[in-house]
């Protein structure tokens, strides 16, 4: 059930701005691990054989892209880009999320449209935009190479066979890996109150107080997390524009895009996307869906403006943007995958 | 000065076919580290922002390449492509030769063009068609970003700027670790009889006896490394086709490029070649500097063909290529970079 989240956001607002800072229960340092699906626990070998792929270009048509080309782990898990490149060089229809944290989400892409990290690899890779391969040519494909015929029986048992199943499972399995833990915001919950500057702190606050917080709030600051209030697969949603009719809606053409509306035909779901993940944010430029603003105060900017009918100062989109820099986590050493020749 | 090589091939074929097995003091196991330039002395901290820039799409002027596109050393240092896929799609004029071991190299590129890997990557990166970008806008973009004058600093002192010459001084600095010791005939050479199968050591034999060691020899089966008489820059490179003429010179077209002469206009040089790495030549198809041969048993009846006016028959293609399979070395365990947003 997709919850109207309109009505959850009114009493977290009550709640969030009658309560001190320190006794924010909604803001919690990130877990070192996601929830973890019970039909596909985490194991190394499924870890290893999903980082493999991940970098393995062959599940492109062309050879020359790989999951990595849109969601660059080395850099903020996102490509930099308004919209992406897809296989044949055409653009994306939105910008790529950063996968940094989105085993925390209870649903995935812009629109929510996939309940679980398997149910959105597995839409990338039919999608003849995205992979140009069918599902057919894309497992022929990865069958036809003996290393990783073994890494399945190794991830998936001696009877196992490659299938995109087990494909999408051990894609899933790696992400859920891709954790940034130690921000210097969880070492400042976690009781370092040095961890974040007074104006960082400062910003913490009017973040709560202006209203972002009513959204961006729990583990991933983009509302409930499976196990926190929301099952995997339940939505957490927001209209956005709140407030139509603005400059900022009609310069970066925010109402273009219908959002959750193109997945559930409800009127009430014109312009609804997920809330998105805060951490990472000041590295994972450009924002918004269509990824049309560059500059983090802008978006702050523009966020209050249309979400709020707030106009921030300068000082205030300062203290927020010092705030939100506070968000980026340090990422875990990976070491590279050795992709198999045959 | 280019040494001929043919008279000095001549001379290693006497040597090789008067000698045993045993005493081939040409074949040495790959030492762990390639000889290092005076002028470029190897750091941890250039390793690193070598190791950066290498996975950095900011080098393309389209921000979707890098150098890890057509020298993947996920895989075997290559792209796995006939030609390589330029910046704007278009194809490159030869096939992307490895990396891994390139800097045990003399020379660098297939007409060995360039001196050392700090001259390779030079021209490399000021190729518009490569890169995209000129040297100025290519270096403005590494200098706009914070992290990378910080990795400057660390790399070659409290005074150095972002320039094209310390990006390719890092570069070269992280390739020059790109080294894969281990491989079975490493292991066979180093005395452990049974780390190549009797086929493969049956296939050494004749990979002398017929000629091929000729040229390959040495520890890169290359020829001369620097240090074990060539000195860095000077060239080794052989007539390619030797006998013109054949069915495979027409079916591959070998001699549409001209190779070496395009370099040095000198006729002597028409169809002359760096003589290639064979370390990891089983995972580094297809074959030859258009890369229009795919499997290996055809690349090395084509080359005894086309070389030595020999047919080979299936056993001995058999054997050859049981012993170059013997060739592929193990990769180091190399942790990702972490490409910094600003």
């Amino acid at each position: 059930m997709q919850l109207k989240i309109r009505l959850l956001s009114s009493v977290l607002f009550f709640f969030l701005s009658t309560s001190s800072v320190q006794a924010f229960e909604p803001f919690l340092p990130l877990p070192d691990r996601p929830p973890i699906p019970p039909d596909n626990p985490l194991t190394d070998a499924k870890i290893l054989l999903g980082k493999t792929l991940f970098f393995d270009a062959r599940l492109s048509a062309s050879t020359r892209n790989n999951c990595n080309s849109c969601h660059n782990i080395m850099a903020g898990g996102d490509d930099g880009r308004a919209q992406s490149l897809a296989e044949q060089g055409q653009l994306t229809q939105r910008s790529a999320p950063t996968l940094w944290n989105s085993a925390f989400q209870t649903v995935q892409f812009w629109d929510g449209r996939a309940g679980s990290l398997e149910a959105a690899v597995d839409e990338h890779l039919k999608d003849v935009q995205i992979s140009g391969l069918t599902e057919a040519q894309l497992v022929a494909r990865i069958a036809g190479i003996k290393a990783y015929r073994q890494m399945f029986v190794h991830a998936y048992g001696a009877d196992a066979t490659v299938d995109l199943k087990g494909i999408s499972q051990a894609l899933a399995s790696f992400i859920r890996t891709l954790v940034t833990t130690g921000s210097p915001f969880d070492r400042y919950l976690q009781g370092d109150r040095q961890a974040i500057s007074a104006q960082a702190q400062a910003g913490f606050s009017e973040f709560i107080e202006v209203g972002c917080a009513s959204c961006h709030f729990w583990v991933n600051l983009s509302g409930p997390v499976p196990g926190l209030a929301f099952r995997m697969g339940e939505g957490f949603y927001e209209l956005f524009p709140n407030h139509p009719g603005s400059d900022e809606e009609r310069r970066y053409q925010l109402s273009a895009d219908l959002g959750r509306y193109y997945v559930t035909n409800d009127v009430t779901d014109k312009r609804m996307w997920r809330v998105p993940v805060l951490r990472n944010i000041a590295v994972t430029a450009p924002y918004f869906h269509n990824g049309s603003v560059m500059s983090l105060e802008e978006a702050i900017r523009v966020m209050a403006k249309t979400q709020l009918r707030l106009d921030l100062n300068q000082q205030q989109l300062g203290r927020i943007a010092a705030f939100l820099r506070t968000l980026t986590g340090e990422y875990p050493i990976i070491t590279m995958p050795h992709l198999p020749s045959e």
